[in-house]
């Protein structure tokens, strides 16, 4: 069941990340630096939480992303490495949120904050490294950054809000979906970008291009995700298969199905997720379901179209390394398999 | 039991807040209007659950605190009315995210927000207001006013974390104490003065007084809540009296009662606060001993104390209209019986 999604020519699709990492490489350095630097407090519970989110890793995407535009921006000075670790307390503190709110028990392969430090400690240690990322932003001093950084956290808790409410409501449209992810997942990927052309002071036209870039990734991104949580290889996901089912998460691929099934199949839909009753045969069926009418696949191709539009986002800019490293990184978002 | 604490003096004090309101009615019909408006959001549960709050009133002392203050340093644009409302919703957000960790059910008089829609709300809708009031400081422009309140965000957040740690540990000392709420809530009382002289651009010692000002406030502000607790009316309250007994939370009174309690004494505040094993009884028994220890009393003296550093910080400025109602707010403060 694990294969439901073939990645065409997956060769090693770590490799499609390889420019991206290499270009960055220097500034990560500054970048990880700050972070534990910032994530320091004389409430030692505070660093001891942090760090247990810290650690154990994740992609770092975001931040790269900033760093690699404000390259592609041919920025000279180093506030860029500064807005790339506020770029990655607002996502960490968003997660820490998160799992309080989804009741996670897994967060990147460790057991969630929540369930060692509390739902409280969660909440608040979430508050402290935004108001860190805040005071970073500041530290900087470009207003145009902050303008899109300040945003992006207000649409974001928007986002997470309206998939609360769509939560388990198996009738949730494409478009509504859609509209949640933009918000709760894009608008981060978005302003990551962004504000690597707005800290260059560069021209509207290429800030928005990159906003566009980083939307359309955050978009394929989050549809890749979908999909990967019904087909991928738990040890890579650092997830086990299935948690969005067992959440019952509202994710594309359900949507899909629901859509185009019989009637007896929207009641096991239905049954599973909004009622929450569910067991491993259930996985194994929602993912027969998926096969049947082709809902990874199609999710996958959906990710694609926005993976397009991305590419031609960045089609104003001439060719160079981070452009190069950029679009590259698409390749890894559409194709990845963790 | 209810008239412990007498309060020396207090014929109106409502009378005493009057200075301050009239002095920035003007200017709040500004701020309650942007605090309407940016409550808003296509996503119907966060103006429901905003506005719940913000009806429901309080005082809304923090936001006549940034008013007066920048009326005081003869502030001539608008900008101080945004970031009043920003500062009000950095408050609010706060409330939020302390009801789902305090588990409260009552706020302002009214039920809390997170019993009402659930603790994820709650959570989310608190991300939702702090990042607008980042949204309205980048508007006014002023990156010292935002590196104030940025700076605010974070210490407010480790306060709270700080009395999440300190919580039911009935060995707290008042210095420990003292740190918690210099952080969870004198350090907004701080900024939200503080800012007034930032956006009117004076010289440090003028921001300096007022944060000084604003500081000393907020902790003789926060000893008379504790002590209110143990005493006030609860009509006048808007909640009812022992909340934070029955919550077993360490306030200064209580801190004061069980060092200088006997042992049998200091068993029953651990029996009551430490292991929550506590009736109706127990509150009329945690009365009689404070007291027996002089501890509303002395904690309405340290108040006053605070409320002479708050005084005298002022001293620097000219008399003047602004300067008169922000002294007058400190007799309310510590002399108020709500």
């Amino acid at each position: 069941m694990g294969v439901v999604v073939k990645l065409a020519g997956a060769r090693d699709p770590k490799a499609r990340l390889a420019p991206l990492v290499a270009l960055v490489e220097e500034d990560m350095v500054h970048v990880n630096r700050i972070i534990l630097d910032r994530a320091r407090s004389n409430v030692e519970l505070i660093p001891e939480l942090a760090r247990h989110l810290i650690d154990s890793g994740g992609k770092r995407l975001r931040p790269m992303l900033t760093l690699a535009a404000a390259k592609l921006c041919n920025y000279g000075d180093d506030g860029h490495v500064r807005l790339a670790a506020s770029v990655e307390f607002m996502h960490t503190a968003t997660l820490l949120h998160d799992d309080v709110v989804d009741e996670s028990n897994l967060r990147r392969g460790k057991t969630a904050a929540r369930l060692l430090w509390g739902n409280e400690a969660s909440v608040l240690v979430g508050d402290f490294l935004l108001g860190q990322a805040f005071k970073m932003m500041v530290d900087v001093g470009s207003l145009g950054a902050l303008r899109i950084l300040s945003d992006a956290a207000a649409v974001i808790a928007e986002g997470e809000v309206m998939q609360l409410i769509t939560a388990k409501n198996t009738e949730t449209t494409e478009d509504d979906y859609l509209a949640v992810i933009d918000a709760k997942t894009a608008a981060l990927f978005a302003a990551a970008a962004e504000v690597g052309a707005a800290v260059a002071e560069r021209p509207k036209s290429e800030a928005a291009a990159l906003r566009s870039y980083g939307r359309n990734l955050g978009l394929a991104f989050q549809l890749v995700d979908d999909a990967l949580d019904y087909s991928g290889e738990p040890s890579m996901l650092g997830k086990s298969v299935g948690d969005d089912f067992r959440e019952g998460m509202i994710t594309l691929p359900v949507v899909l199905c629901y859509r185009r099934g019989t009637s007896t199949e929207r009641a096991f839909w239905e049954r599973t997720l909004k009622e929450g009753d569910s067991d491993d045969d259930d996985l194994a069926e929602a993912m027969r379901l998926m096969a049947r009418h082709n809902a990874l696949h199609d999710t996958m191709e959906r990710a694609r179209h926005y993976g397009s539009i991305a590419r031609d986002a960045l089609a104003i800019f001439p060719e160079s390394e981070p452009k190069a490293a950029l679009l590259e990184t698409i390749e890894f978002c559409v194709d990845r398999p963790f």
